[in-house]
């Protein structure tokens, strides 16, 4: 269904950027789990605006409150309702966008397939339905973190033509060591350059794109089906699900197609002292058929350019006239600070899912990789 | 489900390499259509290896047997099974696979996945999968040029490191022209080139990637849906669902992030002549807020070198000893030509789910777009 | 999943006794409806206990708010999230239950399957559940009222002995007639001996079971799918998965297995005047290989007697130890009267789903039944 | 959809009465399990007809064959493809009934649902449509014996007006015991007024109905899930998805609506001994709410007598004239004996598939419930 996710871990989020509230229903969680209320909280946190004067400047606090599924600090195993309410309506700053569509945005496209729309802050095409996606997923990710002992860092690889040239080795090992950095680059230099970039093309109005990486690392191998529910389809739609994303990589990605199977191929070989399978390279990203290979997983996602800019720009209204559109309010002149950590949490949302899904056919899996200490009595 | 797509037009294929056979079953078909068998037969035959010497001398014909689902020429609106018995049973090339993992193989995957694994042929990962999508996606396709006039064409854009560098304007418009060229690569400077490569890396045992590139004409606007199912996001995991494949990308996709928002929005005018709505540019490949609007769809599918070489390679055997491997069998040194129709299918797998989708929830969409005349009557 | 609903209209209910709130994310609403707001309270005001003596106290008002999906009056096609918030939070009337477990209840079951459970009100077991249900029913009953003039009225057809004894002749036409009795049997007479019946049980502490029917008039032919999604095998869920209902039946149900087919088959005849295909007998119940015929859809759906009692029965605790119960609080001696329209909910969730998916398929078919001016225009 | 059961053990029929095959695709299947296609192939010919002279003589031998998903005798994790072709077609005892709708059939709902039907053998609605169904639950029934140690066992429990009276301490403890009596009604004395019953109506060209009754053992607590998926829920629409069936009950069913909840609620007490949880009386059938309380299974289902019969009924044509039919052909006088193995493994569908859902969620259910050496290695 358009807004649900899962087969077993079952996302469904709800809510629009000036309504009343946004949120997500999340049933198919198991239950007596401790339920990380703080740790949802702060991936909530780290996706909201307002942070640094990158973003755009509403701090809204986003706030979650639970209204189902937790009894006595414990997961009942009924749905789990989290939402956050919006404080900060927004008024006059969208009727200029009443009758006008953006180029590049969800406007005509909404107005078309459904005979009107909510011109008001993007309606369900704002970022802030994400706000459902990233509680849901903080929750997926300490069951991740807990139960298998995976961890989902992202961080910023490049905006506009400034490349961050993180090698493999350079990697960031932890969301703390990404947040440091105000762009999420955890290159000091690539950092830098970014947030120059960033500011003179707010002060002009403009915007930029970039892309986001992604390792997963402690994955066990054995995660993810095949034909269309392989780990990196999914991977991919989860991820293009994402607003203003029009990319997708899994390892070698789009530069592996260049290459020889001699020199693309990952040989096998079993890692000295822990007796390991593991491959020399890992142009495979962590996948193999669609299937997790026990290697990190290693993805992109590229991001268009911010589609709202407040530079003159010809464009057209709802009765089909063409006209000039000065976008006002506030947009962020590039996305992909914050794109991090909705692309981790889409990330955490999918794994946690093949995970589940596993140990339902394959329960000798389970109680070989899952740390059985960290699974609720019965 | 793993093996299973779409919300109304649901595609469920089954088979391995070299069981008894691969096919496809479709519940969710309009009653009344003429049953396409013959346009069904050619997408298939398309796909197969054997039809030049640039793939594999398997040449199983493929001949399609209709099981059910199907009465006097019309479909019934139950299940339609579409199989092709597999003839060419493998024997000896994978005896000594049955033990030793390929590199950058499902082999190793599969084999943590389940505890075991059909080694022959490569069961369920094989390429003889799609078989199953290809038939179900032809009947796809007959609905989708019928009823909304669409044509979905794609070909090799670029193999190794050879690009066709072809134009939006030299965009090829049928499948016919496509398949004149072996490498169904349409500039014939760059098939050339590209044919040289491919024998070259055969004859060495060797293998080569390369992107696939996909135009979808005469989409209406309206089809796909907010969040989870974007109609780029369905097709990402669409086109990642093919063995192989490793990045996607929609209209302008990594090369976009690299723009700024002036220089990449795409500006909205009126066609002198027809009134219709068009962007003089067209860097969102005809999808904002994963809802299509009525430009071209342009999609990327990037696809590795094919990982089963007949060069020696070090490996490890399912003992979790280090070994070395040099397969035998018969394998593409590059898989470019015969992508090209498979991801042409799971693209109007999309297509065609999205529009009934659509038609179920707003009617008055459809009474605007749809040719009445070619519907069945009740 | 467990909390959902629907292939197309998708309910998805969350929410437990003495939450926050309960409520229902609805996802696949067609766009454009005006938002019936009114039409949904009043079917949530004829659901909540405290109408009249014969149900429990508790008189909690049931004020719904929504929170997404609607925008100046109408559904956008997001999600829609109605909800009502709790105000009467139990408190130690549930204390001395919280490690008891009552005959007959989900206490027991909820604790062997989750390991725990929440005690306070019955959790996710509490009819409260049942809000969301009847919320997003009153978006379908609008629907099918409005596009194909469809109406389902529910009334008690028995109490403990006490039949209604009501001819098909007097099966009542509206739900207004229904709600003039307070035990919602359309006969005084048998009314009245139930109200007696249910004040006596209640003044001794017991409970009581009973039928509810339901009439769905002006149904069209066509509705419901082969095999699986059959509509009565669809209703038959939806009715089972109401609280306390322990049979099912359509047409003549049970009582139609000692006819013979010369007696039970309806023959069908052309209707004088109208030409319209009708059966001299209905037998079927409107229902003939899953689909709607045409004619009235006839149900009825069995309860038990309430399983809370304030007699004293043996029982174990949570730490399987035998004890004595004797159940406090407010508890209904008979659900009968609220049950109908919890009843009429369920159904029309049924029929509005099979109605969107029948339309995505066989949309000359809806040409055919359904009425074009209702219908928003794109 | 349609034509698919289940979240995890995904079952999906296809095939109509005199197509090329019927058969049955399964996904979801655990991998590394020993294929049981002699279980399977019992369970099928229990199920085909010409057993004996009650049933219609089409003796089709129904010899399962396997397509796809085994691998060596083991299941691979892949789809499983099971089918059975059918060999006797039908010719001109169906020339009569192409025109004509048989009252109370599904003739006339197919054709007003997709415009046209395929009258051959009653197409979809079909009885051997259940083909595919038995097949699959042959092996969901391996599963669950050799897993949980559950047993299913159904038998006639009615026909017509002949009641077995079989009370709860003669339920038959074994699928043999009821299949040595040919109305599979295991009391001689019913056996035999039964026997003469059928053959009498099927000489004078009537029929007759009645009802199955199951029993399961073994059931451990907690299967099942609330509100929607509830077990009983589940199991209501698999019994009512098998044509003309018309009503069903757990438990206590429409007899428990008559009793108070003194009399109806089932006491737990402590078995001497065991220390197991048991209730003293059985009203609740072994589900409260929703979820099985380790008690003994009980359903009823219910069958309308057979809608094809050789006396002259009134009806209409596909012109919608009135006309008379006087069927030929093959057709049961009575389903009862043929509907055991179908209620049979509808049940087992419903229990395999939330026995895999419970293990997703609540592994330490499946560490305390299923018997580990039976689940293969990885």
């Amino acid at each position: 269904m358009p807004s649900s996710w899962g087969k077993i871990f079952r996302v469904s989020t709800y809510g629009e950027s000036h309504g009343t509230s946004v949120g997500v229903v999340v049933d198919g969680v198991p239950a007596g789990l401790p339920f990380p209320e703080e740790e949802i909280q702060k991936d909530l946190t780290r996706r909201r605006p307002g942070q640094n004067d990158l973003t755009t400047p509403r701090d809204e606090k986003d706030r979650m409150v639970v209204e189902s599924g937790v009894f006595q600090g414990k997961t009942t195993g009924s749905p789990i309702l989290m939402k956050v309410n919006n404080q900060n309506t927004i008024g006059s700053d969208y009727d200029e966008m009443a009758h006008v569509f953006r180029p590049s945005h969800a406007d005509y496209t909404y107005s078309e397939k459904y005979g009107h729309r909510a011109h008001v802050g993007g309606g369900r095409s704002s970022v802030r339905e994400t706000i459902g996606r990233v509680a849901a997923a903080g929750l997926a990710r300490v069951i991740l973190e807990r139960e298998l002992g995976i961890s989902t860092v992202g961080w910023v690889d490049s905006i506009g033509s400034i490349d961050s040239n993180i090698s493999e080795l350079e990697y960031p090992l932890s969301r703390d060591i990404v947040d440091n950095f105000p762009t999420r680059c955890p290159k000091q230099s690539a950092n830098d350059e970014m947030e120059v970039l960033i500011r003179k093309l707010r002060d002009e109005g403009d915007s930029v794109g970039g892309v986001v990486k992604i390792a997963v690392r402690n994955l066990p191998p054995g995660l993810g089906d095949p034909v269309y529910d392989k780990l990196d389809a999914d991977l991919a739609k989860a991820i293009l699900s994402i607003s203003a994303c029009k990319g997708f990589e899994v390892g070698s990605g789009f530069s592996g197609t260049r290459q020889t199977g001699r020199v693309h191929n990952d040989e096998f070989y079993i890692e000295a002292g822990t007796g390991k399978v593991k491959t020399r390279t890992n142009n495979s990203g962590g996948i193999q058929g669609g299937i997790s290979n026990g290697m990190d997983l290693i993805l992109r996602a590229a991001f268009k350019p911010t589609s709202t800019i407040k530079l003159e720009q010809k464009t057209i209204n709802d009765k089909k006239e063409e006209t000039i559109l000065k976008a006002k309010g506030r947009h962020d002149a590039c996305v992909l600070p914050r794109a991090v950590p909705i692309v981790e949490a889409v990330v955490n949302l999918v794994l946690v899912d093949a995970y589940l899904y596993q140990r339902a056919l394959q329960p000798k899996w389970f109680l070989k990789y899952a740390n059985l200490d960290s699974i609720p009595e019965q």
